[in-house]
């Protein structure tokens, strides 16, 4: 058994070598693969200090799983040599999820979708994972049709990059220095953007598309309308989802909390509302605020939070590594 | 032509003696009102120091008009003292928002309902303005039935005590000390707090149910619906909105964009997002991403942020008062 993590010094990378270690995960091999400015250091892994290599045609041969936290194009690039060395591709980039035979998973949702891949299984987006885990124990009572959602979305989704950013934001401000952005549109500390990724031509980001097209893959509910605005915010890690979800048939609040709170992978929290903050490493998504929407006959509104570096990325492919182990 | 101030040493009180320096109104005498304790305190308007008075039932004898910036209780004991007095009371409090015979006036929307005033007008909820401000145009094109609204509410729409407790928690971060908190129910500093107001029997929070019940009588749409979700954020100043609007007959992005960049109080922000940052410290509601909602056919999507002391509180209320003398 012999894993590689593609990319491993960014923040998913690092996050995924973690979850390996934490879910006990039994491998002869950890290889962890980057560019080469981070050749030669080490990562920590149960005590002891693996060497980073660079990541190159030969990079893949004799492994089994290779899980992927690389840009789209990284991704496209080393495909051929991790198709060619047999190893199963886990990839967090999103340069293949909506291809026809790439499984586009998430194990409590539709685990059994993995076990139908030719090489590849994509990892879906971040926001799109944490607002499925909430809604679909919903949509397994009844169909869903349409999703409002808006995103909160915290800055390490933007990479290590994004964490530093609005650090050296905050102590600028605090130090009465000029705030500069390089990773961020605009200043995101003490602030807001309602942007995330490139514009299509209908008006919605790239970002915001993901939950419509990725969720109806992740749900196989094909007809699924979304209406997504993806927000930035200050906060360090995990995202949250305000969402208006309707069903075929209607559901009430306290089927939707009785499904949420016995589904796997999903904290119903009713005693206080979920945060961020509290919701920060750790795999779980927290669900609250569960009520009826008073737009729509058949309509739930909720609130849901999750980690977005675990749950919604690092986490999330290890455990379909997992599900393909035991099954 | 004289005017008092009640609660003139809040975080709205201080705005609204601003703004009617600002906007230049003429008065003969203007009446700082407040607790005991501030009394004998100064504030500056137009380069002089006014005294700060102590708020009892002969404190409005002679005034035209008073602005209130108190809690509800203490503008439902002032009442029947500014009555007597003859001056018209300009509320922001929520006490008389709903009641018939008192209007609920945005400037810009509808104004002439002030005219209709026995003695109350009552300021809106600050994000409810700052919405109606972005959707009124709109719904003068075609009647909106549904709106699904998510907000982005700064600390200072807590008051100062508010933004206190942001800067505190941000700086017992920065030097490694435990965070308290009591303004908020949460840490504010990097999180998010989907809750705001106290929860009604349906799920819903006070602040949440302003929206629908607000706008409903603003609009002139008694059967409008609204489902809202109000999330505090670790922004200063200025609420953001991110909204789904239905009409009842189909109005395009671009008719919506024309009627927004013509309507007064709105401007329409193409060239890039708007932010709460960018919007802090001025009266005028921007508005920008806005596209074909997704899910419904006559819906539009769109974001827009505005400052929640100025045009959300005190402006607005200044605003009325202005309408009243020119009309």
């Amino acid at each position: 058994m012999k894993i590689g993590i593609l990319g491993a010094t960014g923040a998913v990378g690092r996050q995924m070598l973690e979850c390996i270690e934490e879910r006990n995960i039994e491998a002869d091999e950890i290889r962890l693969l980057a560019s080469a400015r981070s050749a030669g250091r080490t990562m920590k892994y149960k005590g002891e200090e693996l060497v980073i290599q660079e990541a190159n045609e030969h990079s893949f041969e004799g492994l089994d799983y290779v899980l992927g936290a690389v840009s789209n194009a990284f991704s496209k690039q080393f495909l051929p040599y991790i198709k060619a060395s047999g190893a199963v591709y886990i990839d967090n980039s999103s340069a293949f999820r909506l291809e026809d035979d790439v499984p586009l998973v998430v194990p409590e949702i539709n685990g059994e979708d993995a076990l139908k891949h030719h090489g590849v299984i994509a990892n879906p987006n971040c926001s799109t994972i944490i607002t499925m885990m909430a809604v679909a124990p919903i949509a397994r009572i009844s169909p869903i049709t349409k999703i409002t959602a808006t995103t909160f979305q915290a800055v390490s989704g933007a990479g290590i990059g994004g964490l530093q950013e609005l650090n050296a934001q905050v102590s600028a401000i605090h130090e009465g220095r000029e705030v500069t952005a390089s990773v961020f549109p605009q200043q995101i500390a003490f602030n807001c953007i309602a942007e995330i990724g490139s514009y299509n031509d209908n008006g919605y980001t790239t970002e915001e598309m993901k939950m419509q097209n990725e969720g109806r893959k992740i749900l196989h509910l094909p007809d699924l309308k979304v209406t997504c605005t993806c927000v930035r915010v200050p906060v360090y890690r995990s995202h949250s989802i305000s969402a208006s979800v309707v069903t075929e048939t209607k559901v009430t609040p306290d089927q939707a909390r009785q499904a949420i709170a016995a589904a796997e992978g999903t904290k119903l929290v009713e005693d206080h509302v979920p945060s961020p903050l509290e919701t920060s490493n750790q795999d779980i998504v927290y669900v609250g605020r569960i009520r009826e929407d008073l737009c729509e006959e058949n309509g739930l509104a909720l609130w849901c939070c999750g980690d977005q570096i675990r749950k919604g990325a690092a986490a999330n492919a290890v455990q379909i590594m997992e599900y393909l182990l035991s099954h």
